[in-house]
């Protein structure tokens, strides 16, 4: 058995947690009875995995998994691991072991890969349009439910930077905190007072004027929401450097890179976990 | 509290457990720091669910008991149920409780809502197409793992059939099996002979050949993949309405329309679940 | 480690799954207090698993998954595997490892080997006195809460076919759905309209005149429940083959011949899993 | 809402744990699908739950449970308590609320019932046989996998007194421990060294001169296991009432009666929770 | 049934989930056999919950959980909330339901609240000591297992500042990470560039060189790990407010007076949540 | 691999099941990212666990299985098991394997082996306070939710013994119980009439008027609570060995020797689980 060594990993409990989780689903209690009624218990098989269109590979290490959930012993060799870039018809991986096993979990196996390449592609996407830019490309909430931890190391794989993973571990200030607190600046002192020296505090801002309350207060930074594009760039220039700068809104393919000249240091686009479609990756038995 | 009664609904122990892994993965331990240290324990809210494009609602079950999770008291008054058609800008719903408890789950619920939307919303589109044919559309196994029942049911929503829900339900038997089993023929007599009455069986088939060679042994129903229209049309014919023909392959919104008029009785689309872009719904506090 | 190669077998998750709470159920925290305090750590021991009484053989996987949770290295030989016939004091499997393990896990594997070989000898029993007759003995969905996959597989060990696993794949229209849909015919109507291609629809019947209903509106199979054997007969003659026959009711191993010989294709029979007794299984240490 | 106040009850944890994972099981991710097809989401029902043969209740609480699970405010109201006895025909309880909450959870909530009652029923046989003597039925650890505290509740139930619940709350001292302890004397020794003043400790005993030599070393009961009556009686005499007897081995309903006249103060009997059949309990919609 | 309405809460599904552990480890599946056998099942009582020396409460939101976990409608009334001083004997809260109930969730209840309130009491101490000093009191990982969330609410009830909440909230470099990243400074680079905006990043501190050196890559804080007094106050003079500073090591009741008054951010102590002992509450039935 | 053959074992399900939600606990969703960001996947290490000041070890089983939880292949050699002192400074085990899996795993190790062994140490001091005398150190369901059979374990590591586990396994009927029982004895006859015959019944008395009720209706042990010296001696020897004695309340290190001279047969100290300061434990890297 070879073990993926790569900075692209979950625990893996989490791992073993969520395939299990998508085997059950697919399994229920009655099994493959495809496969059982046609395949023999002891048959052995191979098969290599290769992306039908050029993309980002993401989403190996649950692949593997996959399939070990089934044959303890599958051999799964790697030739272009998570992060790596796949051209149409290229090898991505050779899996080999039983062939119940492999047929049962295949799909599984898939559903992972296609789902976190798709991310993986897009998110690359964003970056290349950016490059030669200080701008990083960072993903949203806006993700899969239950799969967000999968979800967000697509991003990494695709070359984005992960924001806050979920409520718990930073404080982002809207609107509705904003007007709950009484003012940005009451809202600001509140997330400083009640929370340890490790959390970060950024807060939503709509125009200059909040932009300069907000500055007085000293967020870690500032979340530029849905500004046009001068704008962006004036506040920019207002920060100076001080705080980080994320803009967001209007985000897409197309507007990505006059956005990321305004000096921006992120840009955040929930497209790159709610909107990617699959990468086609097929797993074709020898 | 207002239940929903529709058909759109999933057990509600698996509701119940879905939007709990997924409230679990955004507040971890720490919880909705920001939340925390910005709005009182006592505050109330009432906010209204709107699309911001038009499109088919699905999800509105795991919304709410998103909500509910964090609120027992919640209420959830709902616009346009699952299935139903939203323009940009409508009201969905209304939801009004807790602030704290609206504030923390609004992205649970959202993400819910706008991922089974945006399935029911594409489905929405291939039926459409469709429409004044016999050809159904129909879903696959191509979905996110550990939401699969959910994204079923935004299927549904959109006016597709579901395929079957696993490997556990119904026999598909794909060309490995085939080669496994030794012929076709073989395949679908082992399939018979080792399944109760109650399971379909349904088999993949790339020529006309094969497809004769599959009708002489009985299947509930042919998967016809792949294939030219030309020759699905004659396969169309040569089956003669004694099974169900399904095709696959090669569908997208510009070709489903060719694809159903060969006169099948089914066409199966991947992208329903594993490439519909998420549907822009929001939450706007009064 | 020798793994089981058979076609009675289950996802391996969901066999762990279900031995690991049987463990737990047996050990609780305190875990086993009398072995702990008579027999070292270190000890190694073997021992046979025999029947105590002639039998069908069901439940080896979770059997061989009970002593392999508490050592990862036990050796499990087995002699008669599941489906297999065995005499009374005939060697089933033999088992040897760590004796700490093999004393505290004796238990659990047992009372899985006990139960499911009971159900297989009990359905055998069915299966032998319908033998020559078209007819083939299923199950019901009258289980014991947990266990209705392994007691699924032990009917197939038994010789049993499966009837549907559970409310979710396969539609079985009974009384109170026709009243609630209105008629045989809507309810029959309405099933179809609203599921898949892939789902089997058997409808309940009580009298000729239903069966006439019933098959006007196609469905794939017919449960006649309670029928005299004379109103069975014709039900049968009327079916004609058109559709799956099912018999219900008062079947008994004194019943169950004149029942098969009437032409049904099915005999559901409860008892198979609601009424076994256990198979008396032992293990003898050596 | 009526809560059932009474000594056989299970903590609720337990019960709902239990009856969420037989509702899964028999619901899976696609629901009932019958039911939803046929049935309108608003439509109530009532119905009769009552026994078609006589025979002791046991297991309300799990049935109650199965229904308030898919409908929070049913309706249950209780006419037969656990324990109680039922004559054929008789109401045991009645059920009301949504109508397809009372099917979808029917087969469930009978299941427990069933099973349970099932158990209460033979128990009450033995007890009945026992009648005068100072003998007390009690159960085993052979016990369906997963259900032992519903088991050991439906024994309760039937009359019959619970030996350990696991290998966790008492030592049981069997041949192949004291094999390992190198003989009675220091198997009991060890046992009492180990464990605290809160833990009974019995022994297996197959002759007189084990017993004497077990007497000696104090234990809190014996089994007498599969001695002849005239050796029973005498290891009775012997015993003198110092420590608690129990007899095990080829009882059933013929030969209890003679056991326990023999003095003895327990009988264990596995066939209670391993070997009994389904008390016939039906669900009527009126 | 009153909600309690305070910051000192967690979610509730974390909170019940835990509490539901706590139950099933103490009621196992026989429950609370003492209860049964002499409490009737519809007795009701109520009952003061108190401390029995001075402190600081912690816990009540767990502690109410667990009474109603076994009775949905017990009455929980709050005297003095989480964070408030209790006087020795002193009312904390009123819990009045029914009687089984009660007695059954006592020692759960308890033993979250005792542990808790040991904690912020503990908490307080330290806080107490450094008034009038800007450093404030945080905690560490070295916490209970599987309680993380609840002891770090215990510290904040104290008056105490969370750290991180485990190794995936922010970044903390340790010698170990030095070593492995080449130097201080290789290591600070390294997490910048592979984490979000988001993630905080600290460093530990040994010598003043080594806090050069950090200082020169931006950490946003340093961990000066046992320095002597006056090596701590020069650090703090080199810092000049540009990091967080924190101190560690050697901390207890005696010294951080003293470490306080270097002028440090922050004093880390493990103590609080690993060797807190128990603030003695009992509950007194009336 | 080296197993541990000790009889400090818990059932691996357990400690697995305990060392997972620890390690999600500290990991969440994205994992260690110091680690992550600092550390080559492939690297190894080994490391040196010691404790910092003099003991006795507990909880090494837990402590392996968190490094093998992230290593499979780790090797984990044991100085001192379990029970054994240990002095200041001293080796305990040697852990080595990948680096990243050390690192990440090490806390939540040292997390269980700090407090387990800081209440085996806590523990070994009332037994060493108490030697020569018939009084054995016992402990109580004080402990902290969810960690009991681990701090039970402790306990044992120390040379006490086991109370009971919880509220299932034996009777203690308390003040409460004896009120709604109506009087000690009919407290003690309802105890003894509903539960079986493997468990014990202890019955706490603050009298000698109550222990004369008491001893008339023969309880298995008496719980003699916050009675004085004098009081206890007498209660001692009114008993006159019939059944055992145990004496709660006010017991500390200062304390428990005069209590034990009474003739006591347990003294149960509260504090062994609630309040042990942690053994400071650590891991250097080599």
């Amino acid at each position: 058995m070879r073990v993926l060594a790569s900075d692209f990993r979950l625990p893996a409990v989490l791992v073993e947690k969520a395939v299990a989780v998508a085997l059950v689903e697919d399994l229920s209690e009655a099994g493959d009875i495809t496969t059982v009624a046609t395949v023999t218990p002891d048959a052995t098989a191979s098969g290599v995995i290769a992306a039908r269109m050029p993309g980002v590979v993401a989403g190996l290490q649950a692949a593997e998994a996959a399939f070990r959930a089934l044959d303890a012993n599958v051999s799964f060799e790697v030739f272009i691991p998570d992060g790596g870039n796949v051209e149409a018809y290229q090898k991505i991986a050779l899996v080999a072991g039983n062939a119940r096993a492999l047929l049962t979990a295949e799909r599984v196996a898939l559903n992972f890969l296609g789902h976190m390449s798709g991310i993986a592609t897009l998110t690359r996407s964003y970056v290349d349009k950016t490059s030669g830019t200080r701008a990083r490309i960072t993903d949203t909430r806006k993700t899969t439910p239950g799969l967000r931890a999968f979800e967000k190391l697509a991003v990494r794989s695709g070359g984005g930077l992960n924001h806050r993973f979920g409520l718990f571990d930073a404080i982002l200030i809207k609107d509705n905190h904003i007007i709950a607190a009484g003012s940005i600046g009451a809202a600001l002192d509140k997330a400083r007072e009640k929370t340890g020296h490790m959390v970060k505090v950024e807060i939503e801002i709509a125009t200059l004027e909040e932009l300069r309350e907000a500055l007085a207060h000293k967020p870690d930074a500032v979340l530029l929401d849905n500004m046009p594009l001068a704008m962006l760039k004036e506040a920019v220039a207002e920060v100076a450097g001080c705080v980080v700068t994320e803009a967001s809104g209007g985000v897409n393919l197309d507007t990505v890179r006059a956005i990321a000249e305004t000096g921006v240091d992120l840009i955040s686009v929930g497209a790159l976990t709610h909107s990617a479609a699959v990468l086609d990756i097929g797993l074709d038995f020898k």
